[in-house]
């Protein structure tokens, strides 16, 4: 799978799964929705306004370490089409609400219910500084 | 969701994603099948013999990092079926050809696949710690 259409893939996809890691280094993935910005932007965002800025996992593991990784994957039970997308990059977090809506328009017109009620938490930008890609069926 | 469902989802989903970091804490996130073998363990394998016992980044990762973060999720367009499940634990890597081999029964027990052509490499054997989930329904 070429550059292009692992990002076609990624682009297509609903949702994506975001893992993060804390200051000691510790793991954590999350489900997310997303849109691509660009060919090396990636952004999603918290529905809802936290309680404080930070106050969710992935947005206070951000902020101490900033290198995500993140996954798109088909599952079938035939496994000769399975394959899967993996963005590695360097996320940052984006709280000031004028600057936070900069980012929302990808997202909004992705999603349908971000359309009628446009995500108010912060918005998290992800760098995307490598592409890797793999597909059983050129695996074979 | 209680615990007892977040698991009883897991056991029946038929991939996950597991998200490791490595020595500088970097994360990594890549798809997997998996068995649940008991209430507090979880197991995959590699299914084709490395070159070198620890050539894939997941096992390098858990050989320096124990650490591991596990997600069963659910998505479709009505976001108000939304749910996660995230399993946090350490791993090891049975490479043993021996030992690995008694850790293969739950996956073969679950896919067909691995019934007719057993994974030949090596086994991460994952202690769960914590169960988190959400479902979107509970949350409304």
């Amino acid at each position: 799978m070429d550059e292009f259409t692992a990002m076609s893939r990624v682009r297509n996809a609903r949702s994506a799964r975001l893992a993060t890691a804390d200051a000691d280094g510790v793991p954590h993935v999350v489900p997310i929705v997303f849109a691509v910005a660009d060919m090396h932007t990636l952004v999603a965002a918290i529905d809802h306004k936290p309680k404080t800025t930070y106050n969710l996992k992935r947005l206070r593991n951000i902020v101490v370490r900033p290198e995500v990784s993140i996954l798109v994957d088909h599952y079938e039970d035939d496994w000769s089409r399975l394959w899967w997308v993996r963005l590695d990059g360097t996320a940052r977090v984006e709280a000031d609400d004028q600057l936070r809506k900069q980012h929302l328009g990808p997202l909004i017109a992705k999603y349908r219910q971000y359309l009628e009620r446009p995500p108010r938490g912060p918005v998290i930008i992800v760098e995307i500084k490598t592409v890797r890609s793999w597909n059983a069926d050129e695996a074979l």
